[in-house]
């Protein structure tokens, strides 16, 4: 084990995607991530396809550096396995439904009396309080209620998923930053403590400027296309044969009399209209076809090079193919190759936390389910072959 | 000083939106942030309209919690004390274009001969190395060139921006963790290290999926309305006189016979084409329209009470108005009133990290510029008041 957090043992109930987005950035940064699966079933994300070989591709992206034991929570010796692997554990993280783990037997409250350093970390639809509380929720659902789908889309136009699990993806890098603030802070006080995650709460808080501009104005934000709330020109543009991102500085440093110089417009640098960001913001309905007929001249390449020139950053819309093959992405090692017994060799991202001198990586492939129930109990509670052999046996592994 | 990280401290030189955005998470966890900006200048930010009396509402949303110090850094009086600041902090954060600090003399070469147990984050457009390194950039360009807006909109139509600067509140989170991974290293090791954070890598890292479904199949992700890629019925459909967000679960525990007993379409559950929920998706052309028929005929609320009722996750669609009246949003404590001296009492997004016995707060509204350059000279560095007014006469703070 290498990486900044190659001292810290979590144990993994996650299933799906944010808490395994979660667990999967600690195991990128090296702590042991034992992912704890019910016998025969384990993760439903097992079953995402499309496959490689068999093998989920969705789950051998998310899973990849974790180790897979089986244990039947439900079962009273795989619970009291359970329970001795907790007092080893500096981690606990859940995503099920609230009061899932209580009704269990293993809820918050009972862990800490085995483990008073341990941080349990839970992640849900809408928290663990509040009338939503006992609601399922996936991805799309809070992303409907937080708002986002009501500002991504066209002006005037239906709502528009933005095109990942942004539900997941948010709660799983908050859940993440959660557990590191509670170890941070164990350092300290020798106590562990309860992280409570809601995937609703993570939309709000990475609206931030949508929410506090509603709060202030009471103006209900819309759909913008491409643009930006309140700079311009900072959006996407056609050209000749594509499109063009632009992204011009304001205030102090306004570039904007250097956008019209480099579009062949500067009779428009001193239009009232277009002072500044903000009001070319309020006026971008007459500042935009301005710019678009200006732009569908030359093409995303000529452009590129003119605006580059002076500084304004720019770029090209890419699609997936083409991020996956640009050279910057290769040159910062973002795709990777990992060996899985069935899948063979697979490429997945790799991890964006770039550490000097403690450097994570991606230690092994997914495991296939119950893979180091042996290993692990072994090695952390001691227990013999005969012993795993028999709970084998009886169900609860 | 509450919450988990109120032992620590941290020198923020960053700007605009993802730095920013990091640090304020760091706040709300209770640590010291002092925003080191230039004199008479400032974080740009503070000109982003829209404004409260004057007061930048972009600015107030994200800096709330933190002090303000002016510092010349290009003053060898002003990099002197910078210097010893950094004696006594455990993080340096910075978002500049790569290579600005080390043209100043106060790269992370120069600050960790000042102090070995230094965490020096950097977030930069592309990260510290590449051929686009030494590009700018700002959000979105970076969602342009990593392909998010190449899967977010309508089928076959433009690309589409997700409504929120997802370019710089991805890089702000994976920066926050990557800070709290190099502390939590620091504890066994006693050392510091840096941390190199690409606004381009965090937008490959957030697409996983669709990176990986493009590395295992060869199939381009498209745009997709609202829904999932993998998943169906995973999506908002309109109904009488609105949306819904609905998001059955698939696998071995697949939701589709109750989902079709709810629409009153039992006679598909057995169609071949739509038997599990990766071949719904697929077949997702012929699904649609059969769902959208069957929802058009009744309200948003009248469906919701139906799947509420089978326990199939679903929910509204809200704009940011009715997301900001949710109970729940309330219940949860995520609209939070701070008061400033000139904009008065306003609305912020609260913080979704909720620690069970250290919980973070809002200590303060956003600082004035340079508002404790006296009190963080005179407690930190022992600097009395004849010293700091004739830094003040030489420009130099």
């Amino acid at each position: 084990m290498s990486g900044p957090l190659s001292d810290i043992r979590v144990l993994d109930l996650t299933w799906v995607l944010s808490g395994p987005f979660a667990t999967m950035l600690l195991s990128d940064m090296g702590a042991e991530v034992i992912k704890v699966e019910r016998p025969g079933m384990g993760d439903i994300a097992r079953g995402n396809e499309p496959n490689v070989n068999g093998v989920s591709t969705y789950f051998l992206s998310l899973n990849r550096g974790k180790k897979s034991i089986t244990l039947n929570l439900a079962s009273p010796e795989g619970k009291e396995i359970f329970l001795r692997l907790v007092d080893r554990a500096d981690v606990v993280v859940e995503n099920f439904v609230p009061g899932t783990m209580s009704r269990l037997g293993i809820g918050y409250d009972a862990l800490k009396e085995r483990n008073s350093r341990l941080i349990y970390a839970a992640c849900s639809g809408f928290g663990q309080n509040g009338p939503y509380a006992a609601k399922p929720a996936f991805d799309i659902i809070v992303q409907a209620m937080g708002g986002i789908l009501s500002i991504t889309g066209e002006p005037g136009g239906p709502p528009v998923r933005p095109g990942i699990s942004l539900g997941d993806i948010a709660a799983g890098l908050f859940l993440c930053i959660g557990i590191l603030g509670a170890l941070q802070e164990r350092q300290k006080s020798g106590l562990g403590q309860m992280v409570d995650i809601s995937m609703l709460d993570c939309q709000v808080a990475i609206q931030e400027n949508a929410f506090v501009r509603y709060l202030a104005t009471g103006e209900i934000p819309a759909p913008l296309g491409t643009r930006h709330p309140v700079f311009a020109p900072f959006q996407v543009f056609p050209t000749e044969d594509g499109y063009i991102a632009i992204a011009t500085m304001g205030g102090v440093q306004d570039q904007w009399p250097l956008f019209c110089a480099v579009i062949g417009r500067v009779d428009i640098i001193d239009d009232p209209r277009f002072e500044t960001g903000w009001r070319r913001s309020q006026n971008h309905a007459m500042l935009e076809p301005i710019i678009n007929d200006a732009l569908r001249m030359r093409t995303t390449r000529e452009w590129l090079a003119e605006f580059e020139t002076v500084n304004i950053p720019c770029g090209p819309v890419k699609n997936i193919a083409q991020a996956v093959a640009d050279p910057q992405v290769a040159a910062r090692n973002m795709i990777t190759e990992v060996s899985h017994p069935q899948a063979g060799k697979f490429k997945v991202v790799n991890t964006p936390l770039k550490f000097s001198r403690t450097p994570g990586h991606i230690e092994r492939a997914s495991p296939d389910l119950g893979q180091d129930t042996e290993e692990v109990l072994s090695r952390l509670l001691g227990m013999t072959g005969a012993e795993i052999a028999r709970l084998m046996e009886t169900g609860a592994i």
